[in-house]
């Protein structure tokens, strides 16, 4: 596969999403084919399953359950999408993969790292993004921007209290330490332009 | 957990349903407790789960995908029903489980038995039935059963091909060979009543 497959990942209101815009557009301009996408991406079935996973309704849903529907969403997208894109050559941006399961379901509900990376691999057969970028913010901070923000949803995630937050962001420090090549870090508490300054930056060393 | 979990197995219209039905009521005369089920077995968001993947419409399903779907419904009903009613000493008998997606995706779509168990492994957390009875029929007779049942629903596993339900039949034989001590196979194409009592007897072993 001939293109570049690049994730962001971070807690709610870590400003991936505003930023992967910005970037897209960028690279764009300067002629690059990009492909910005996340799970489930506008895939059908992708998208069915994401329902499922956030329905408010569904407060006694296990977390090996939501795991297994991530994954299986995943595998979706990436198959329809990310594969198909890579292949042509696109630089894919991916708003939140691999890493935010073994954080959010390994990590914060407490499944295991380890088991969730494996259980993973059967989904992307070790499709694995060139690099990371880990938007770090604390979760206070990043969560006073989604309740400011009233056009966001509120998902089922949103609606965890705040330790279940707090162990995600830990997660995603101790994963930074984990996959150093992979994952790089970057300030998302400064302002937007400065932000972009920085992701830009990292992404520009592997172009 | 002191009650017994059982299993049947079996390709389409080898009369599983049919079976599981007089054999709880059987049981129930007798004085056992006895749970019924069958993925998605009522669980609600096992059923949705199951919506999406036995839509005819998503024709352009990843088999991984499919695999994954199925562990998922199959973690929350195994949480939400079967372990709760093994734990209150009831015979579970549950019409289909874990070697179906061995059989159908593994074998018949082709991801490969172990890969399957693997993953299947993080949904059940190894928790498999004491007897699972496999109901041994031609690929072809089972489905000019389901084809005279006119009240049956067609679903997407129906389409596939002959070729398909042969694999699944192969397949099922193979896992035979492979858990000689867990798997029992009776023959499907003879009468109910003779089917029935078939079962009875390879159930009353374990009780």
């Amino acid at each position: 596969m001939s293109g570049i497959f690049i994730t962001f990942e971070g807690g709610e209101g870590s400003g991936k999403t505003t930023i992967a815009a910005m970037i897209k557009e960028h690279l764009t301009r300067e002629g690059y084919q990009v492909t910005l996408t996340r799970e489930p991406g506008g895939v059908e079935i992708a998208e069915k399953i994401r329902d499922i996973i956030h329905n408010v309704d569904y407060t006694n849903m296990d977390c090996k359950t939501e795991a297994l529907l991530y994954a299986a969403s995943r595998r979706q997208h990436l198959v329809e999408k990310v594969i198909p894109a890579l292949e042509s050559g696109h630089i894919v941006i991916c708003d939140r993969y691999l890493d935010s399961s073994m954080v959010y379901q390994g990590i914060a509900r407490g499944i295991g790292v380890d088991e969730v990376y494996q259980m993973n691999l059967f989904a992307t057969e070790n499709i694995l993004p060139k690099r990371t970028i880990f938007f770090d913010i604390l979760p206070e901070d990043g969560l006073k921007r989604v309740y400011a923000n009233k056009d966001r949803e509120v998902n089922r995630l949103d609606l965890e209290n705040i330790d279940f937050h707090r162990k995600v962001y830990n997660g995603y420090l101790s994963l930074c330490d984990k996959f150093p090549d992979r994952i790089v870090k970057i300030d998302a508490s400064l302002t937007i332009d400065q932000v972009f300054s920085q992701v830009l930056s990292k992404i520009k060393e592997i172009l």
